[in-house]
């Protein structure tokens, strides 16, 4: 089936072009003009495969979600937890330009979830697996000594998860607000912070 | 100057207006004919006083800042700082329709702030306030020994902003997605956690 291959692999480039576009000129840069002089088509061959600019928005999104993981799944983990903690953590965390174009990306999606069934769900998903992710980690640091027994995974789990999505939107939104050291530091201190018995 | 009164006073109507909506139906709904509709004016007279979609943006955020401040400085503190900080605290944080539709609306002015001036330059304004007002209430709490003296008061207030931001994403985007109780105890454990020396 060649014409369907096709399909995939132009909606493949026009959504790595909507992601190179992202990338070198922030969210706002990305229309469908743009984008599709990005890839080399035209408007029309554009909404040919995405008749709306949400769906591009959401096949992107997909695309650049997966390298995501991808990403966190190929780290190379320090030994002492806590590092590798902090390292997991940082994934999501704009330190640096491929992660401030993600957190503008998802921000954009959150923007019209609201009014975007399959982009809410989208959104959902994506929320549920941070959070889960985030208590994981927590879970982690208990299993080997590194969060005090007292502490509970979950409660200290949406908190990380919270401040992590308040890092990505103050370096999605005002860009060099704070340096990748400042948001490093934050972090550690969250998790150094579980250490303690609670108060 | 009876036309000015005037003037002022048709925009502040219609600031309010879509306030109303926003509170009601969503910062979503709140579109030029709506908003003309809840104020009862035509979407003609709208955009006579108000140009463009922005600028009603601008002014009813800035409507509503001036009445979350007021909200804050009339509210009667308790004796014990912790509880002090924490009530402080959660006038960012979206726990009931009021403060979710005020960060709705901060949201939006974020989205549009990167390509308009005047929204950007008021959400570094914001965040400013913000970070500094955290700031402060770290460095009080530590004035009364409520923060350990080895804990750094900027470091701790920006982390308490990033906090604050993120469960004010998660309200705005994701309403209902934790409770008001939920929201209160992350909260509390940042806060209590400031009492422990730093790690």
């Amino acid at each position: 089936m060649p014409k369907i291959v096709d399909h995939d692999a132009r909606r493949r480039e026009l959504g790595e072009a909507f992601w190179r576009v992202v990338l070198s000129d922030g969210v706002e840069a990305a229309s469908v003009r743009t984008v599709a002089a990005e890839a080399g088509y035209s408007a029309a061959s554009l909404r040919y495969y995405f008749p709306t600019q949400d769906e591009l928005l959401d096949y992107t999104w997909q695309m650049v979600l997966d390298r995501a993981l991808a990403r966190v799944g190929a780290l190379a983990l320090p030994a002492v937890p806590v590092e590798a903690a902090l390292l997991v953590s940082e994934q999501s965390v704009p330190m640096d330009a491929e992660r401030a174009a993600e957190a503008q990306l998802w921000f954009s999606v959150a923007a019209v979830a609201r009014t975007n069934e399959r982009l809410r769900a989208r959104l959902e998903e994506v929320h549920a697996t941070l959070r889960d992710g985030c208590i994981r980690i927590v879970a982690g640091l208990q299993q080997v000594g590194a969060c005090h027994p007292d502490r509970d995974p979950t409660a200290e789990g949406i908190r990380l998860h919270a401040l992590i999505d308040g890092l990505a939107f103050h370096g999605a939104t005002l860009p060099g607000v704070y340096t990748p050291a400042q948001m490093r530091a934050m972090l550690r201190s969250q998790l150094d912070d579980l250490r303690s018995a609670p108060v």
